[in-house]
C-alpha cells in the first residue's frame, strides 16, 4: 500500500493551506452558498427517515428551509416550504407526517404533490382569472444516491447520476440503501465549515486531539484511495473483529455484505461539498456539513445500523457504544477547528506548510477551488 | 351592507401581496424610518397616561428615546432625551414623576418646560459667553386627538387637526378622551411590522388561527366604511350584550354613549402609521407599531375602559377577562405573522394573489407605497 | 495653586464635546484601531503578573490575541498567539505557566522564546525545503515602563523611552516596579472608550455620582500638572493618613517612598490611548481600556500593593477595603458613561460647552484629535 502514500504525499509537497479571505470574508462565503450549496447536489438525509407515505422533515439548504415528503406513490419529493397565498412557512415542525400539506394562516392546502387542492373563498367562478393550477408549491430538484436524499436548488441540475458515476458500484456491498437511521445529533460549531472537510481528512491530528481513537487505530496506518476530486478518502485499519466504540468491541449486526479485510477496517470518505460517510463493520455515521457563517457550521450527524440490529435479531445491539465514542470524538475535532478558526482570523496568518499526512486536505483545497477562485 | 363588501371586493381584484423587499431590504426600512416614522404623527400615548403635572413617560421613536411630560400648565410636551451639556441620557425610567428634569451625569437641571434653570459651576458671569437660554431641551412636536398623544419628528409638521380632518366628530360619542388606561402588555415581534397592519386588516384567517374569536364574531361579517386612504376599516357584529371577552359577556361598564346597533358590534380601524383602534362597547384596545428592523417590530398594547368601570359604580367590571382574550388572540396572531416573515425572506416567493375577504390588506398597502415607492 | 486652574480654565473657554461621528461611527472605530490600538504603546499587564520564567498571560490587543511571556532568560516577550502550521490558537488559557508552547492540533512546539522546535512527520530530510528556523511565532513589539508592559504592533515602533521621556523619573519614588497585583476586575461597558476618558478626567461629576469618594475628597478641589498632550492629570487633596476606602482608612504599607505632602493626595492620570494610573499612598489602582466597537468598552481594572503588604509584615493590610470603594466607584462611573452613549446617539445631539472643571477632557479630546481628524 505504500504506492497509495507515495503518490498521495507527492501531491502535498509545497501544498499550504488556504489564504485568510477564505474563512473570514463574507463575500466569499456568498459566492460559496450560490456556486455549490444552491448550485449543487447536498445531502439532506436518508430514506428510511421518511419510510411511509406522508412522512416528512425539514431541512434548511442555503438559507431556504425546503419541505422533503414521501407522497402517496411512495416518491420522495422536495418543495420551498413558503404558502403561494401570502408566504407563509407551511411546516414548522422538522419532521412529521401528514395526508396534505395546509397554510397555518389561511388554510390554502397543497397535496404530497404540491399541487394546490383547496383555498378557502376563491372559488374560480367567483374570482375571475384565479386558476388553482398556477399556485403549485415551488419545487425543487431531489435524487437518491445509495438511499442518501440529495437535493439541488439550481433551475436545471447536472443529473445526480452523472455527478456521482465515478461512485458507481463502490458502495453496494454496504447496504446502504436499507440501513435505519437510529440516532442524530446537532452541533454548532463557530468554525468555518473547510476547516471541518479538512480536520476529517487527516488523522495527523489524533495522537494529541483523541487520545482514545489512537488506541484502537493507529494514525499514521491511513490508505487512500481516492486521491483527487471531489470524492476522497480511504481507510484506516483496526483490529478484526472490534470497531470504534466505548467499548472496542462491536456493538450491532454487520452493516452490510462486509468481505475478508474489510472486517478490519474503517473507510472515511468526504463527498463534495456537505457530506462525510464513515463506514464501520457494524454502523455507518454520516455527517451533513451546514456553513451558516463564514465563522459558524452546523453539523447533523446521523448514526445508520442495519434495520434488523435494531430488532430481536441481534442481542449484541448497542448503539450507544457507538453513538458516545463519536460524540466524544466529534467534539475533541470541533473544539480544535473552533481554535483554527480564532488563529486563522488573525493579521499573524499565513497559509502554512501541509505535511506528508496532509495530502488529502491538500487535495480537498485543491477541490474547492476549482469551484471557488 | 353587501353594497361595501362589492366595493372593497373591486380594488380587490387582481391585487397581491407586496414584493419581498419590503419586507427584508435595510435600505427600505430605513427609508420606512425617515419617511415615515421621523416625519409624521406617530402615536405614543393617551393623556390618561400621565394626568398630573411632572407626570412624564418615555418612548422611543424612530430610534429616538423621547420624554412626553405634563408640565406645570398642564400642557403635555415632547422631548428629546438627551442633556445639551454632553449629550446623557436624562430619564432612564420609562414612566416617573419629577417636578424638574435633571441629568444624572453633572446635574444640569431643566424645567418641565424643557428651559435650562440649573447648571452648576456654570454662572454667566464667571463664564463668558455661556447664555443658557441657548441650551433648553430640543422639543418635538406633539399633539392630541380624541385624548390620544401623537408626536412628530419633522421640524415642520403638518398640523395633526388638517391629517385627522376626515376623522372629525366620527368617534366622539366614544368618549375616547376621559378613557383611563388599565393594562399594557408588550409583544416582541419576529416580523416586519406591515405584515401586522396586513393581518390586523383582515379576518380570513380568522376561522385556523383564532377558534375562540371565530365562535363570538363570524369571520365573513366585516363591514367596512373606510376602504381607501390612511384610515382604513369598519366593524363585525357581536351578540347585542355580549362583548370578546374569555367568557363572552361584558366586563364593563359601557365606555360612551353607544348607541343602537353599535352594542352588537365590534369596531376595527388601522390609523397610518402605527395605530390600531378597537373599540368594543365595554372597552377600548389600542396598539402602537414600531418597527425594529425589517424582520422585528415591538408591539405596545393598551387597554382602557371607562374611567368609573374602575370604582365602586361597575360591580361588573373584571377587566382581565377582556385581557386574556386578546393577549390570547394577539399571540395567535403574532405568530402566523413571524411565519410569514421567515417565507417570505425565501428566494421562491412571489407577490400571492389577495382574496376578495383580504381587500383592506389590499388597500392598506396601496397606501403604504403611496409613500415608500 | 489658583495658577494652575487659571491655565487649565483658560484652554477650556469656547471648548465643545466631539461630533457624534466619534462616538458611534465605525469607520472612525476602524481608524483608531489602526492608528492608536495597532500602531502606538499600549498597556497589557505588569511584570509582576508574570514573575517567573514559563509564566504567560494572553491579552487581545486590536482584535489580536497575544501571548505575553517571560523566556528562560527572565526577558518578557510577545508573539501573536498563532500556530504557524494551520494558524490554530495555541494558548486558551487567559493565564498559565508552561515550558514551552505547544499547538493542541498537530503537536508543533515553540520555545519560550518563539522558535519552532518540534515538527512530528516534518522532519527536514524527508521534506525537502522545510526548515523550522522559517515558522518561528511572528513576534510583536514588547518594553517596559516603570515595571507595566507595554507591545505595540507596528512594524517599527518609536522607541517607548521616546515616547514616555516626559515622564522619565516623575513616578520613580512609588516603587512601581516592585508592586503586586493582587486583583482584577473586568468590566464590560456599554458606551466608547474615550467616554471613559472623559469621565475618568474631571470631577465635576462627583457630587451627583460619587457620593461616597465626594465626602473623602472635595470635587472642586483637583490640581492639574499635566494640562496638555499625551500624558494628564494631578492630584486630588485627601486627610493625612486617609485613603480612598470603604472605611476611609490606610489598608497596607505606603506603596513607595512617599514624601510629605503626598501622604495627603490621590494623584490620577491619564496615558494616551489605554491607560489609567491612580496613585494613592497605600496601593495604585491602573485601569486598561480596550475599545470592542464604537458603543462597546471591555476595562480591566488592577489593584497594585507594595509586595511585603500581603506578608505577615503588615499587620493593616486589608485590600479589599480599597477594591469594595473602587468597585463601587467604578460601576457608577460606568453607568454615566452609558447614558452619555446612548443620548450622543441621538440626532438631537449636538457638541455642548465644556465647564472651567472639565479643562482636562477638553485637553484629552485635543491629544486624540492630533491623531484622528
Amino acid at each position: 500500500m505504500t504506492a497509495f502514500r507515495k503518490t498521495a504525499e507527492s501531491f502535498t509537497a509545497g501544498a499550504k493551506t488556504l489564504p485568510q479571505r477564505y474563512f473570514v470574508s463574507p463575500e466569499i462565503f456568498e459566492k460559496e452558498q450560490n456556486v455549490l450549496f444552491s448550485a449543487r447536489w447536498v445531502l439532506v438525509g436518508h430514506q428510511s427517515q421518511i419510510a411511509k407515505a406522508g412522512d416528512y422533515f425539514v431541512q434548511e439548504v442555503a438559507g431556504e428551509s425546503l419541505i422533503v415528503v414521501r407522497d402517496k406513490g411512495g416518491e420522495v419529493r422536495g418543495f420551498y416550504n413558503v404558502c403561494r397565498h401570502r408566504g407563509t412557512r407551511l411546516c414548522e415542525d422538522q419532521v412529521g407526517h401528514s395526508s396534505k400539506i395546509q397554510c397555518p394562516y389561511h388554510a390554502w392546502t397543497y397535496g404530497l404533490d404540491g399541487k394546490l387542492i383547496g383555498v378557502p373563498n376563491m372559488d374560480e367562478e367567483s374570482v375571475p382569472g384565479f386558476d388553482k393550477a398556477e399556485y403549485s408549491l415551488h419545487g425543487v430538484g431531489l435524487a437518491l444516491w445509495e438511499g442518501f436524499i440529495f437535493v439541488n436548488l439550481a433551475k436545471k441540475p447536472t443529473p445526480l447520476e452523472e455527478v456521482f458515476a465515478p461512485l458507481a458500484g463502490k458502495f453496494s456491498h454496504w447496504n446502504l440503501p436499507k440501513l435505519r437511521a437510529v440516532k442524530r445529533i446537532e452541533y454548532d460549531v463557530r468554525a468555518n465549515w473547510k476547516l471541518i472537510f479538512e480536520n476529517y481528512s487527516e488523522c495527523y491530528h489524533c495522537p494529541g486531539v483523541h487520545p482514545t481513537l489512537s488506541k484502537l487505530t493507529p494514525y499514521d496506518s491511513a490508505e487512500n484511495d481516492l486521491c483527487e476530486g471531489p470524492f476522497l478518502g480511504g481507510f484506516m485499519p483496526i483490529t478484526r473483529g472490534k470497531s470504534l466504540t466505548m467499548t472496542g468491541n462491536t456493538c450491532a449486526l454487520p452493516v452490510g455484505d462486509i468481505k475478508g479485510e474489510d472486517h478490519a477496517r474503517v473507510f472515511y470518505y468526504s463527498i463534495f461539498p456537505n457530506m462525510l460517510l464513515s463506514m464501520h463493520p457494524d454502523y455507518v455515521m454520516v455527517h451533513q456539513i451546514w456553513p451558516q457563517s463564514p465563522e459558524r457550521t452546523l453539523i447533523l450527524c446521523d448514526w445508520f445500523f442495519h434495520p434488523e440490529a435494531a430488532g430481536v435479531t441481534d442481542p449484541g445491539y448497542n448503539p450507544n457504544d457507538a453513538i458516545e465514542f463519536w460524540d466524544m470524538t466529534n467534539k475533541q475535532d470541533w473544539h480544535v477547528c473552533e481554535l483554527s478558526q480564532q488563529g486563522i482570523a488573525s493579521r499573524a496568518y499565513q497559509p502554512g506548510p501541509y505535511s506528508p499526512r496532509e495530502s488529502i486536505p491538500a487535495a480537498w483545497d485543491r477541490e474547492y477551488l476549482r469551484h471557488i477562485r
